[in-house]
């Protein structure tokens, strides 16, 4: 059986290093700029991406206005503040963390999901959850593109949907959805930055998965 | 400057390879299995994904009971029904395309949303829209994942989530995302079905392309 393309072991490391070695990047190269080509290719994985009855929902907003990036800096930093507010004990530990580059990136990119157009196909029973799914499903094609291209890419969920909305001119029903920052980075640290700085332990695969019933653990160990 | 890993030429190609010839399947091959080793890589891509302040909300549920597997494929064809029921005058069209292979596949998994463990960086304004988009990255890394492993996933939304959380007996608050139908396939579509079928024809990228304001076309030409 033929199955084309047909993918070898050498392409399937290739993946599989790239899903392993991808960031939540907040840390980027000042300065430095993305070529166009790249761009474009980053773009078109994301627009290669599954969607729900093919609505394709995903906006991208390439932010080149120096006074809109300012602008929605200053939200990411006023919706830090306010989540540092609801912290508590941690509040300074998490005050210590970088969460965002908005101001750094070479690129900023905004994902903004469509007003709804009424698809019905695959989203009779929860039409939001699948168009916001479909949307994610592009942005991590282009953080995995991003991360091959040997490019930092990092989702700033740091801000006010509707504020973000105004200053994009979003039609009523749009929602942004992300910030993205992308650019050169120094380094790709080996690990999350959140489990790296000990604000937070991963779990390991095994302890999420279960069969049959949520929860129950399988009768033999399933992973090998 | 070094970027450890340091991806190539030859990784780009196969990345974007991959995110090119990925499909949502929904024909695959009666009887056949998927190893267990391979299994394994796929669920350790969907783990390895991104998730807003390190919540990895997602859980996978490994169908190994006929009756249940049963049960879902049951689910799936009421809400299919429903779902021609809202069709009009392309209920018959509908009707005709196939979507989904639940009774078929080799592997049934159902990716489930946790009850809310009150996360609060990087959610303070969009709770909600996170989780699911955390889930929903981890479900387009095990996508890539089984088409780098020559195995066709299709992502089932025909279902009613409350429906399948008593079947899975889910905790209050956690939310069936998808049904999962993973395996061996006779082949590949060159598109879309939906697009194929000549059901909904795809978006070109630049018509969902803008700068600095929704709806705004670049002043001269992104792509390239």
């Amino acid at each position: 059986m033929s199955i084309h393309p047909h993918f070898d072991q050498r392409d399937r490391e290739a993946v599989y290093n790239i899903i392993g070695a991808r960031r939540d990047m907040r840390h980027f190269l000042i300065g430095a700029t993305v070529a166009p080509e790249t761009l474009t290719r980053i773009l078109q994985a994301g627009h290669m991406a599954p969607s729900v009855g093919l609505m394709q929902p995903w906006r991208f907003i390439r932010v080149l206005d120096p006074a809109l990036r300012r602008r929605l800096g200053e939200e990411a930093e006023r919706v830090r503040l306010q989540t540092a507010e609801a912290m508590g004990s941690r509040k300074e530990f998490f005050l210590g963390l970088k969460v965002e580059g908005i101001n750094e990136c070479a690129e900023l990119l905004v994902v903004v999901m469509a007003p709804d157009d009424g698809t019905v196909v695959g989203r009779l029973t929860m039409p939001n959850a699948m168009a916001i799914s479909s949307c994610a499903c592009a942005i991590q094609n282009m953080w995995l593109a991003a991360r091959a291209e040997n490019l930092g890419l990092g989702w700033v969920s740091f801000f006010d949907p509707q504020v973000v909305a105004r200053l994009l001119e979003c039609p009523d029903g749009a929602e942004p959805l992300a910030i993205l920052c992308l650019g050169p980075v120094g380094e790709f640290p080996a690990a999350p930055l959140m489990s790296l700085a000990g604000w937070r332990q991963e779990k390991p695969l095994d302890a999420i998965l279960y069969t049959d019933r949520y929860g129950r653990e399988p009768d033999r160990p399933m992973l090998c």
